[in-house]
């Protein structure tokens, strides 16, 4: 590229209508010329090659990812992972905010993930190191999404329960467990005070446990929960499995007594996530895996605040997310980023509920609950519950037991004196 | 977990009948004790609690993931990139192998993708950075699995193509292009010589250029072509799209006259490619957005050869990769073993024509021919054939003239001199 071909792909952002653009903030670490390596970044991500041979036109001015800020943070010594790259030059690391025209793909999922993390954007000549830190959506563009259904209102809703957490629980032993024993131990959970029994996220439809069982089971053991304790409760079948059966495992799961949804957003892809909440008659729920593989480090792949966006776009109406502790392996200000891409505006789109997770008891409900900063999350322990040394029932009652300690703000320690399932946890 | 614990994740391979157990291997940096971790790491990857409370019971010999063979590579100083994590102690690189049993999962992609690369892989306490590096799969799992419906002997007995590469060539400019001149320059190149014209991988269905008008004005000329050379030619048409989009898009392709279709596999999911091999009449070709990542660092994320695997599994008769040369940032061994994935015997899977690309020109053929090693390989040159300075035809009658140069063993300057759409890309 000469002088004049780098012009093209920068603009100032006073020149655009940012209604045709998706604003993308990325972290880039550039080996040798800055601005001819941000110029070939925008081009490789758009029109990289901007006109035929021998005919006088330039796409780049409707179809050109343009940069529109930029800054060197510092100059390196050597790339922050090493990787292998043509380049000879300094190292410098940026960050840049590009304006991307979304007429390129339109608001289709997989297609703005082609543009936005795909071959352009992560092999562009100079710039071998990059982490997507954030996609900004016009408004125009967010409305062509339904996003959640429900979203967290409607998840209240169905469980009539407000001004507190939702408490999920994984059931567990979560692979291995027949059916009948997984209700068993489902409907203990329940009667302890679990709003929500869930699947384990690895656990969905399986020969030695299938859903058509499974669901059939604990959708009548909710219904008796539901009569003994006077309270709204929740089965949260994982319906994770090949695209072309999502949506018969809906009708099975649903038709069963299961009453909100678990998929794994990425194994299946967001796009199937968002026909999934097109057709689902109940809350569908979020887990991570696969987000970690290109999230964790700091300097390379995409930031965690990109998935939960665009899991919400997609209709999740919580997003099962890695909470706080260093057990997550998740800086704290990442975990609150992603918090608050659930609750945050979002043009037409509904909050979805965070559901910060991992290895989870009653002894973190209040560290949870603090960092959060409301009541408008979802808190999931596993064996913090079904682990519990008095059992499942105990194990619930722990947690229903810590929320009751925070409501009336007494001392954990002190609370558990009169309430030997939290007295247990705390001596575990 | 106490000693006894420990033992029941690691086991001898032979105990065990491996038809049952998906074989893993994982680099992995493990902080503390090395066996805990281990252990660890399968328990959080399967069987995360493997008995009720107070129930004699014991989930691991059925269900468990089990280490049947490990090594230590070295000790490290520190984690080689680093990461928030809880534990403390001394570092080591390890390589693991690992049976998973697949009875946790069954045959479906996004649960073996949550198995072994999801929440439990990836949040073990102790291994704060794994790399995934291979899958191995019995034969009785492949069987499930239909892979390829046409592979390299279908797409070849398509165009009528033997004994040499077959040439892709991406029109270009990639976006911004009307459909009418879109198909001008794709049937220039075909006369050129080209075997198929493909959309790039971020032009899809837009407002535009529209999937219906483009492949109803590409398939036309594409039977012109045919009848002007006397050749096969291939209209490669990407039919990236929401995963509720994608039959309709190809029954809407093909019945236009594409004979080729493109899918971005990471973007739409494995699991909607199965779902479209299982449908297609023409082949799936897929290409390789959202792979580099999770991909590109020596000691963290998933490696590219199971993507490979994993994609000629769901199904793609051919399979678009980072090539050769430090331009596309992939070592040449890494490379190679994709090239051989798409090849290597895999149960009942036809083989997949490996397609790697990147930067590609006239000038480039003979070494990536001489680094595949065969004739069976695709070639994909965008800007070496639509930016040729004598235009498309131009473009791709050099890349055929390096094939005759390479065929006869005639050096390309040599071959060049009475052949200047050649010479031309030699003088660029």
């Amino acid at each position: 590229m000469n002088a004049e071909d780098i012009k093209g792909f920068f603009a100032e952002r006073g020149q655009l209508d940012m209604a045709d653009y998706l604003e993308l903030e990325y972290y880039l670490e550039c080996v040798g010329d800055i601005e001819v390596a941000l110029a070939h970044f925008c081009s490789e991500q758009s029109t990289a090659q901007w006109s035929r041979i021998g005919i006088d036109e330039d796409f780049r001015s409707l179809y050109g990812a343009k940069v529109i800020e930029w800054e060197v943070l510092e100059e390196l010594p050597r790339l922050s992972y090493p990787v292998e790259q043509a380049m000879q030059g300094k190292i410098h690391a940026c960050k840049v905010r590009i304006a991307h025209p979304h007429r390129n793909f339109g608001t289709k999922l997989p297609n703005l993930l082609t543009a936005v993390c795909g071959e352009g954007t992560f092999f562009t000549p100079g710039v071998p190191l990059v982490k997507l830190l954030d996609i900004i959506f016009p408004d125009n563009y967010l409305a062509a999404f339904d996003g959640p259904r429900f979203g967290i209102d409607g998840i209240r809703e169905q469980l009539d329960v407000y001004n507190r957490p939702i408490f999920f629980g994984v059931v567990k032993p979560n692979i291995g467990l027949e059916p009948s024993h997984f209700a068993e131990i489902a409907y203990e959970s329940w009667l302890g005070g679990l709003d929500i029994a869930k699947d384990d996220e690895m656990l969905a439809d399986v020969e030695w446990s299938t859903m058509a069982e499974r669901s059939g089971l604990l959708g009548k053991a909710r219904l008796k929960a539901e009569e003994t304790t006077g309270e709204r409760k929740g089965y949260l079948a994982n319906i994770t499995d090949e695209v072309d059966r999502l949506r018969e495992q809906h009708d099975l799961a649903v038709s069963n007594g299961a009453n909100a949804l678990l998929v794994n957003a990425m194994p299946v892809g967001l796009s199937a996530v968002r026909m999934l909440a097109r057709h689902t008659k109940v809350p569908l729920i979020g887990h991570f895996p696969f987000i970690a593989p290109f999230s964790r480090l700091e300097k390379f792949g995409i930031h965690t605040r990109v998935i939960t966006k665009l899991q919400r776009l997609a209709g999740l109406d919580a997003i099962i997310m890695p909470g706080f502790g260093n057990r997550m392996m998740t800086e704290e200000d990442e975990v609150r980023q992603n918090v608050n891409e659930c609750l945050c505006d979002m043009g037409n789109i509904k909050r979805a509920l965070p559901v910060p997770g991992g290895s989870d008891s009653a002894l973190t409900l209040e560290s949870v609950y603090r960092k959060v900063g409301g009541v408008d999350f979802g808190f999931v322990p596993g064996r913090g519950i079904f682990g519990h040394p008095m059992g499942p029932r105990a194990g619930a009652m722990s947690i229903r037991q810590a929320w009751e300690a925070i409501e009336r703000d007494i001392p954990l320690e002190a609370y558990a004196e009169k309430h030997p399932e939290l007295q247990a946890m705390l001596e575990k």
